[in-house]
């Protein structure tokens, strides 16, 4: 749900200092749910591509302490962020490097793994970056992919007008040559790049009034604010007028209170070189 | 996905044969997914609510053998099948009497446990429902509750009329007062009816080419034969024309392919008296 697409910056939520904010906000409430199965062995070399600022790489350091990991951006500005959050910690395991997902400046078989998560959504042509990423690979190295699925979003109470917002930002991202209906198609992606022993499984938020910090750290500050944010492009590009975007936000909104309930689901994708 | 509503045997899926294989096949492939974390310890005494022919209570019996299981249906065609299915195993721990969930035949205060499996999508007052079992619980017995949720699919590649007949079942089941959108409503019900620490868990359903077995014994022989069964009433109710119908179960079948993908979920509530 962050990254950038390859086309020169385009990115459909923008880089403003609240997006900074929901990406580490989300990237801290799914960190079980999205990480924990991660766990790379020391002296391992691991490429994150896409690493945006930082978000996940402070959790992939944690978690393998004694990988080395080297992460690469198309946006310098991202990684100096990416680089300062990671300095801010205890480890030393990553390096930083500006480059383009498409024209890694790596020799090939240079990586015993790969991680990418929430770029491919970005990105038009997502087989042929899973390809190039492949291609920096040793032999039997892996590829570890997680992307979201807004198409996976439903709710109670159910709001017509809620889904029309969620419904813009999928148009948005479409219209950038994003697609923000990726999580379900990572096994055919994957299949389609040639790695083998594809294997993807969901990771499904589910958010009530019992779960009050997910109600707080993924339904409101990582989905309705990320939906939020495109608030004013989506009225400036005429997919919705400003009145029935109020009334969706108030929607979303409603399904926080003591009743409702979310739904989301992300998808993590591995395959073998 | 099975059961009927309290108002006279109205049941959207019908009775037919298929449709009695159909259940078990749904029973078989889900058994872990669903059931695993049900297990009921000795001498306890649990009503199932609407067991209908039985596919959920031959899991009941085997998880937990000890235990006494009182399997009550509005049908009594149903209930036979149900006492048969179980009597071909070689537990003895379940009996059987017609009744209205409305109206249940025992007195207050009378079981240790209740569990209810696919019947509150068929009600038009789950909530009177939820109270009537609550009354028969002791004090400190628990409710488990299982309900699918049609809004909660989604598959690849995707298909404006393959979700058209998904809705035409969605909206069939609302004429006879019915809801296939419970699923995600389980926290607020069981809330409503005044069960203490509600707790609702999603159990989702992903099927790709990796997993033959979900795409053979859930995609097929339970999603879609669910949706396939309802045509003739969704035609003539005038829901839907023939030749889109087609399209829409050509859609769903397409999810089967190599490069295919399908989601669902379940959810499982527990609340206690």
């Amino acid at each position: 749900m962050n990254k950038i697409d390859d086309s020169a910056h385009r990115y459909v939520h923008g880089y403003s200092e609240r997006e900074i904010e929901r990406l580490v906000d989300q990237a801290t409430t799914l960190t079980d749910l999205l990480h924990s199965d991660t766990r790379y062995p020391a002296g391992v070399s691991v490429l994150e591509a896409g690493c945006g600022v930082g978000a996940q790489t402070v959790t992939l350091v944690e978690n393998s302490p004694e990988a080395h990991f080297t992460c690469v951006d198309i946006s310098n500005r991202s990684l100096q962020r990416a680089k300062a959050r990671v300095e801010a910690t205890r480890h030393r395991n990553a390096t930083f490097q500006q480059g383009d997902i498409f024209n890694l400046p790596f020799p090939d078989n240079h990586f015993d793994h790969a991680f990418v998560c929430f770029v491919l959504e970005h990105l038009e042509k997502p087989v042929k970056a899973l390809c190039r990423l492949k291609s920096k690979l040793r032999p039997g190295g892996t590829i570890t992919v997680i992307e979201g699925d807004h198409g996976s979003t439903y709710f109670y109470p159910g709001s017509t007008e809620a889904w029309q917002t969620i419904q813009c930002l999928i148009d948005l991202q479409a219209r950038i040559g994003g697609n923000a209906l990726i999580g379900r198609q990572l096994f055919p992606l994957l299949t389609k790049a040639g790695y083998r022993t594809p294997s993807v499984s969901p990771r499904m938020v589910y958010v009530d009034a019992s779960r009050p910090d997910y109600v707080d750290g993924f339904t409101k500050n990582t989905f309705i604010a990320m939906v939020e944010a495109v608030g004013g492009d989506a009225i400036k590009a005429g997919l919705i007028n400003a009145s029935t975007w109020d009334k969706g936000i108030k929607g979303l909104k409603r399904t926080t209170e003591g009743d409702g309930t979310f739904c989301y689901t992300f998808f993590k994708g591995t395959g073998t070189n």
